[in-house]
């Protein structure tokens, strides 16, 4: 015992060790600071930038989505966190580089993306900022090259943590202020569990069934008994007490395996009774079958009758934001939701679409042309403006160019018709630099810090922006320079 | 360049080198054999079974789905190259330990799990098989606390991967022998995109373009350029022919940016036709918006007119199979599809919901209840039988208890009424011994090996159960011996 604990003291943990290691890549390691998780085309243009001595002009390259998942009101902006250590330490190893060049990459250019570090600049949107269609989140200015190699690991992280911290909020506005616990690992992407979880904590959950990621994250692990629990045993009542005397300060027990109302919350009455003569509390039951608000409402006038007000009630089984409302509409007296699939999967979306668009190069602002004026992009650098009212609510936020002063006008992004005035006392820049030559400039922050920050920024919002049904759209417009910048470049490719 | 060289030969990469780690996990590592990959009440159960002395009772789990996804008529089993050597290494480092014992675990328990591998035995179909709903696609038998702890990983693995190559399969229905590369890491989970570049191929598809995939599956990666490369150069014309200088055996050139058929698609064969001149061949074009039926047709003429019928044509653009089989179903002349975010996030389904359930502790059959007979589990040790006709066609599968003898009929399994007589000559048995001791026994395969089995059962799959609209559903029934142990166990419980 005393071994064990010499090597689990926290101060030694970290002290360098000699040991041997293989150079190769493990097969039960994902590293994910390798420059190769990125899409092959990102290397293949690197590789001609390079070729033709272009790989160093400036360029920048804007993160924005164009449209809003669940068909909801807002995004919680995430993923920073993850995503900004990574991009630090982004770099190709000895076996990368080498099967690089056994799949047609020249020596030349592999020399060059041996020694590669991202050194670019990042400014962005805080981690948990309230955000919405058309602005840019996040901007990345940097060589042509170095800003091009980074766009599928940023759009793959930023995509996915925005996508579940907005699920999760959903969720966690549908619950109030009951407990939320996630449960989706079984039902994730192999490995995207991961970052669910983390993602859930930043949204607004209060613990995960995920053990890695409570680790990983420094989050709340929660879990209790499955079926097959009571099922090894010889029968409920003692799979019940069995469970509660190995785990007296963690019992959950879960009363659906035979049959809830009949054997269930009976025999979880037997067992409150047995720990409150042990001086111990039943912590809760959980329902995970049938009809949540006819067995919760039974469920609760039995335990209450009982004398066991303080027992709480867990419910689980197929549940989002939509499920939870009703529940709560019924008045079902649950203390504590479980939510897995549809919030670890972000259903029935699964993807943001978000993108990343050049919008300036060698200081000559660019867009891309469409047929469709909503996929025309918007060039050159820019700042995001929100406008409050005097209650720090959110009214409006307008896009403009980042050299230019506060709007005191905005134009709506598709039909210049509409316009509307702004006043300039009540704005606030929202793009930050978060990263210099290629070095972090944030805290290192959890997700419950990005939690905190939502939350305080989900209540500007007003609520008719966060209803489920139709939510009221919150106007994002552009200035008036970068109305005609846009105008102008399209009548110069159009030529 | 030769130091370069020196480190990059395979052969010294495996050789010993000593040097230092930090006994701390990195923060850019997953650690895929992590025992702490699963959810908190695995380990909650198996410390209760500890301390209770009842850890070591054999115990057996089945792994099954109840529903098919996509409204399909079958699954592909994946995953597993994936998941045996996983479960092989699965262990809890020293500083995992530690974390569990902060976070309320015991020390006897740990001591114990500091020792945890697992020894159990798994019986499974092939990687690849064909699969249908109730049926076990895999049976793990040990001792109950290790076939508990593994239950998430390997629900997390088998749902996912499964998924995908279901996906992957029916999006090759639709293209026939087109080429399908895979482009979803940008919309995948973060890290989730691993797996699905994997399952994709296993499923059918060619390339990806998802380099960190490609390395560790040793699949084709595939890449061209973004809409970012052509408004990097002075105009399209100067963008594409550096892109070819770069890369002429490479060259695929995406021609939508300014205008498919006034700019983009006359320029490609201008540099065509140069290429043509240095004895190279233009590749291939791209088109990534606007109708692709309508724009491949006009761009195939243009370039068959100009004598370029060897350059292909590929598309993209939120393509699945229906958008897929009805491009083809116009005649649209399309050689390649890039298929994106719907086969990586599985659309619209986004998880499988397969299972995991106890059938068998201390060699007596277990069943869990349900009030919805489509919910009560199949008890026992089983196999399943698969019958053909005499092509070798899929006629039928029959779920027998293992111990039995080859079922000669098989019951429906919700409608007893409902029976079916099998001939015996031409059955299968499809779960085989894959892992015993908690050594595995396969070879190890990759996905293009997975694909090669799968495809080969597919083609024995009648068409009827593979359309997208309202497939024929294959009959899985159960036999006599299993109907009456169901009926048995279900009376007692019900006592």
């Amino acid at each position: 015992m005393q071994r064990c604990l010499l090597f689990l003291k926290p101060k030694e943990e970290n002290q360098l060790i000699p040991t041997f290691i293989f150079m190769s890549d493990s097969k039960f390691q994902i590293k994910t600071d390798s420059g190769l998780y990125t899409d092959m085309y990102e290397l293949a243009m690197a590789e001609a930038y390079f070729k033709q001595g272009i790989h160093n002009t400036p360029a920048s390259f804007d993160y924005f989505f164009r449209k809003l998942p669940f068909a909801g009101g807002y995004v919680i902006f995430c993923g920073l966190g993850e995503l900004l250590p990574v991009i630090e330490n982004l770099h190709f190893s000895p076996g990368e580089i080498d099967w690089l060049h056994k799949n047609g990459f020249g020596k030349d250019f592999l020399e060059w993306l041996k020694a590669f570090r991202f050194k670019g600049l990042i400014r962005s949107m805080p981690e948990g900022e309230i955000a919405f269609p058309l602005e840019p989140l996040l901007q990345v200015a940097g060589s042509l090259a170095e800003v091009q190699l980074i766009e599928t690991l940023l759009l793959n992280y930023l995509n996915f943590h925005s996508l579940i911290a907005t699920k999760a909020a959903r969720i966690r506005y549908a619950a109030g202020d009951r407990h939320l616990s996630e449960f989706g690992l079984r039902r994730s992407q192999a490995l995207g569990g991961i970052a669910a979880s983390g993602a859930a904590i930043a949204g607004g959950f209060d613990s995960t069934s995920n053990v890695y990621a409570a680790k990983r994250y420094d989050i709340k692990a929660s879990g209790t008994m499955a079926h097959s629990f009571i099922q090894s045993h010889e029968n409920e009542l003692t799979a019940f007490r069995k469970f509660t005397e190995a785990h007296p300060k963690n019992s959950t027990l879960l009363v659906d395996t035979y049959d809830t109302l009949k054997s269930g919350v009976p025999n979880a009455i037997i067992i409150a009774k047995e720990m409150k003569q042990k001086g111990q509390q039943l912590q809760a039951i959980r329902l995970d079958s049938g009809d949540l608000a006819y067995l919760s409402k039974r469920s609760r006038k039995m335990l209450d009758d009982a004398g066991f007000n303080e027992v709480q009630i867990v419910v689980s089984n197929q549940l989002d934001e939509y499920l939870i409302k009703s529940l709560l509409d019924q008045k079902a007296p649950i203390d504590v939701f479980g939510v897995g699939t549809s919030l670890a999967t972000g259903q029935p979306d699964a993807a943001l679409d978000g993108v990343y668009k050049l919008c300036e190069i060698d200081g000559k602002p660019k867009i891309k042309l469409s047929e469709n004026i909503q996929k025309v992009t918007l060039p050159g650098n820019k700042q995001v403006y929100r406008y409050t009212d005097e209650e720090g609510c959110f009214v409006a936020d307008a896009i403009g160019l980042a050299k230019d002063n506060i709007p005191t006008q905005m134009i709506h992004p598709y039909d210049p018709e509409k316009s509307m005035l702004l006043n300039t006392k009540m704005a606030t820049p929202l793009l930050h630099k978060i990263m210099e030559n290629g070095k972090s400039l944030l805290e290192n922050y959890e997700p419950k810090d990005v939690a905190a920050f939502s939350r305080k920024r989900l209540k500007l919002l007003p609520d008719e922006h966060k209803r489920f049904n139709n939510p009221h759209i919150y106007k994002v417009g552009i200035s008036e320079p970068l109305h005609q910048l846009r105008n102008d470049l399209r009548r110069e490719y159009k030529m």
